[in-house]
């Protein structure tokens, strides 16, 4: 039975056609549905006392011929609901990946596996503070916490209901849910007071939130629908990350591997299939759009990447959908950085070069801008400009990127030039250049086919653990094989820090193709290879 | 693990001191408190989430030295609840025996397993039928059912609070309840629809409730309580009578015994350690006080017992607390009529034999009734009286029990002289005289020590399943052991019924005491031997 649940699905339909009562068998209609159940899954059978009400009549106007839904937990299939018997009705799950700025859902079909419809939206929370720890006080203030939560239900449910109807289900077909985000915006999902989240010694909750009603939770899917709540490893160490592991598949080879996240926090896991070391820092905000002037999400019109001509020191942009630059995204500023210090133009500090930027500046507010974007040029019609705080702030992410992948390594013992693989998560991870990453010091000079990007690894891994019961026990194995490294409290971090605030470090023994690229940034070619793709 | 939890407890308390959060352990709370208990009981422990959101609160607040509550389910303990850390804290449970007439609350200590509090209401669904057909028709109006639900779960509230107020504690404090009752009356009591109950083929919504949160029901004890519903074997055999047979013991013996409850019907089993059988059918009405002109339930002023001198004739009464008397319950009744057979006052067809009544009589809306007690000596200071009516009704329920202990005994092919053991349960088992049941042919003659009052079994085997984990195991064994023998269908049970129409029978060789008793009747001695105890 045991490898029965293993190898399949943990929400299922089971074809039923259950003998009517008799007077010779006198069986109740619950515990007669049950029976029937049992004998196809062979397993402890739960049904909920608030299906039970129900029972007697669903039975009879079906005729006792059902499609019975039901979800394993515990070793018990329970119940979600009953409909008519039909051979080839389709039932679905809704895969989330729960992120602060934006929240994506996949509906999939849980009979043929496949993907249905996939949709996003903004966390409306946003509108109470764009940055989680805004959200965390916004949650202490009397009526907070329900307030966040509630916009966030409602504005789902908005979009549950549209995606039904475009895609023509009855939202009661929805049976099953899956929800990975990081640890407070789990949360605030679940009306769980973050407080002691942001708080020495930094307390969750709750670590495994484990499959929870959707009428709990208000959800517009079938009322009896499990909700499964990804496990997170600690206050910042989240079910997004957990997900993101296993979409991976890192913890199923020998050779070690990292995955790095890159969110408002940087994210980072180390390891393979018998160990696992994770850590998180803040290291994110230059590389979400948030910090430069011209910064801004990935979207149409957005700068995401650039080549600078070192003889001219023309600036070759590409952006999203080929529309007139409007900003500039977290891997287009890298891309910039990387090329301006190829270029000579900003010295190993980040600082710009007087000499070779002069002729580019203006003065915005008494502090001098390098012009990216001329205003006809743009697509806002005004200067896209580039000022040293920016780049400063964009020194202090990556060395803080860099630092952190260091004091992991360090810690695990294993030299960053060992790790075969190098996976990159999320939006960020498919826009990014390794090149220009390693060129600013921000990655490890790895040779650039060891970079692997995995796109939105958060959804992929809901939906893998809303499919299967394989990847559902997964989900759990990995938080707990998992062993946080808490940089709040590591002693080495500023040492280690300071020396990779230069491009691309102080010790450049560390990254030697740098060296060979900056050397070679005047071969035309490279230039003129450009092809604007996304 | 299974041994301890089957010799102990199903709803435990546990004290513990957590090991408090800090930054080498940032375990989430609730999976402290979780592997806190875990250490305990080594076992699978639930937290339910309506309890999650609560938790940090609450183990800050007791400083992480707690009591955590919580019951077995499905080889899960699940946590009702968590108190301050008290050595001599007490915690409490409620048995209830939900009759259609009268129901029974028993207040338990959980922690000592000692009665604390018990006290009986009328069942407030009276007011809408004092019988269970009619309520079962309610219940088919717009919004009977959950009427009937309503009235009976305020009315149990209204008396949990005052009996909590009573002991002075907290109704938190009650964290476990268990409840027996027939078929449909558990059907009313969880709001499901008792259509199918009383139509054939006869089938309940469920046979097996098993264990529903306080909350989902109204009931105003501890909100996460486990409320244990005993399940039922058809629906005319239900929770009570399963308790019953627990109360019993008949189960463990190898003997084969009899266990008889009388209420509106008279339920029946016969079996031992291998097998059960059982019974139902409508036996009742005239047995319950409801149909007798003078009849009503035991209570104070109740004539329970009568003797008649059969020289004078004299009834001599006892009543309950010595009473003025003011009606005559089911054994008082049942005296009266043997007492009026013996003294040759009725005949064997259960007609007044008018020579010797004649001066007792009294004519009544122009029917003959024969005066039991004067108005000058009657607490309603009317004449208390029996009228042929009266005793043809008990001559039908006596015939109807007799007729369903010879079906039940010659459905397995045993002489009802074979049954060792006897057991009468309720209230009427308490007051009734086995000698005069036997003299009228209601029950078999057997020896008088054969017959054994049970008091209310409903209530024991509810505080019993609610107390030890092997006995609320041990009442879904008995419910599946039980064969049920439905009498509806059977045709040899209205031959025997005519037969068992006569006083005592129409095969007298069936009762030789009762030849006997008759014969010996003017001993006077007999009648000074009276007394008048409760």
């Amino acid at each position: 039975m045991k490898e029965k649940i293993g190898n399949g699905p943990w929400i299922k339909k089971i074809e039923l056609e259950i003998t009517s009562p008799s007077l010779r068998d006198n069986t109740a209609d619950t515990d007669r549905l049950i029976s029937g159940i049992k004998k196809e899954l062979n397993a402890e059978i739960m049904v909920d006392f608030s299906l039970v009400k129900g029972v007697p009549h669903t039975l009879r106007k079906y005729d006792y011929k059902i499609d019975a839904l039901l979800f394993e937990y515990r070793n018990c299939w329970n119940l979600i609901d009953i409909f008519p018997l039909q051979k080839d009705a389709d039932y679905f799950g809704l895969a989330m990946d729960l992120g602060s700025t934006t929240v994506v859902l996949r509906l999939v079909n849980l009979i043929s596996s496949k993907t249905k419809y996939e949709t996003s939206f903004n966390n409306p929370q946003i509108e109470i503070g764009p940055d989680i720890l805004t959200r965390i006080h916004f949650s202490a203030q009397d009526g907070g916490l329900e307030k966040l939560q509630a916009i966030l239900i409602k504005r789902l449910n908005r979009e549950i209901l549209e995606l039904a109807e475009k895609v023509g289900i009855n939202t009661d077909s929805i049976i099953g849910m899956s929800v990975a985000g990081n640890t407070t915006m789990t949360h605030f999902f679940l009306g769980l007071d973050p407080y002691w989240i942001c708080r020495e010694p930094y307390i969750p909750v709750v670590n495994r939130p484990g499959i929870i009603k959707s009428s709990e939770l208000g959800i517009a899917i079938n009322k009896n629908a499990p909700v499964l709540v990804f496990p997170n490893a600690g206050s910042y160490f989240g079910g997004d990350l957990i997900a993101g592991i296993m979409a991976s598949g890192m913890m199923h080879e020998s050779e070690i591997a990292f995955l790095v996240d890159v969110g408002t926090n940087a994210e980072v896991v180390i390891g393979n299939c018998d160990w696992l070391m994770a850590c998180a820092g803040a290291a994110g905000p230059a590389l979400e759009g948030g910090v430069a002037s011209m910064g801004m999400m990935a979207g149409p019109g957005v700068i995401d990447k650039v080549v600078i001509d070192p003889n001219t020191l023309e600036i070759i942009l590409s952006t999203i959908e080929n529309l007139p630059p409007i900003g500039i995204c977290g891997s287009g500023l890298i891309d910039l950085v990387a090329q301006l210090f190829l270029a000579g133009m900003i010295d190993l500090r980040g600082k710009f070069v007087l000499e070779k930027c002069e002729k580019k500046f203006i003065d915005i507010e008494g502090i001098k801008h390098l012009i990216v974007v001329e205003p006809e040029d743009s697509g806002t019609e005004k200067y896209l400009t580039l000022s040293q705080p920016d780049i400063d702030a964009l020194m202090r992410s990556k060395a803080a990127m860099y630092t952190i992948l260091t004091t992991v390594s360090n810690t695990v013992g294993i030299s960053l030039n060992e790790i075969t693989k190098f996976y990159v998560a999320g939006t960020f991870g498919l826009y990014i250049k390794p090149q220009s990453a390693i060129t600013i010091g921000m990655i490890p000079d790895l040779p650039l086919e060891r970079y692997v990007p995995l796109g939105n690894t958060s959804l992929e891994g809901a939906c893998m653990a809303l499919m299967s019961f394989k990847a559902r026990e997964e989900i759990y194995k990995i938080r707990d094989q998992i062993t946080y490294l808490e940089l709040n409290v590591n002693q080495e971090f500023m040492n280690l820090f300071s020396a990779a605030k230069f491009i691309p470090h102080t010790d450049s023994a560390l990254f030697p193709s740098v060296k060979e690229w900056r050397q070679n940034t005047c071969n035309r070619s490279r230039v003129q290879g450009l092809t604007v793709q996304r």
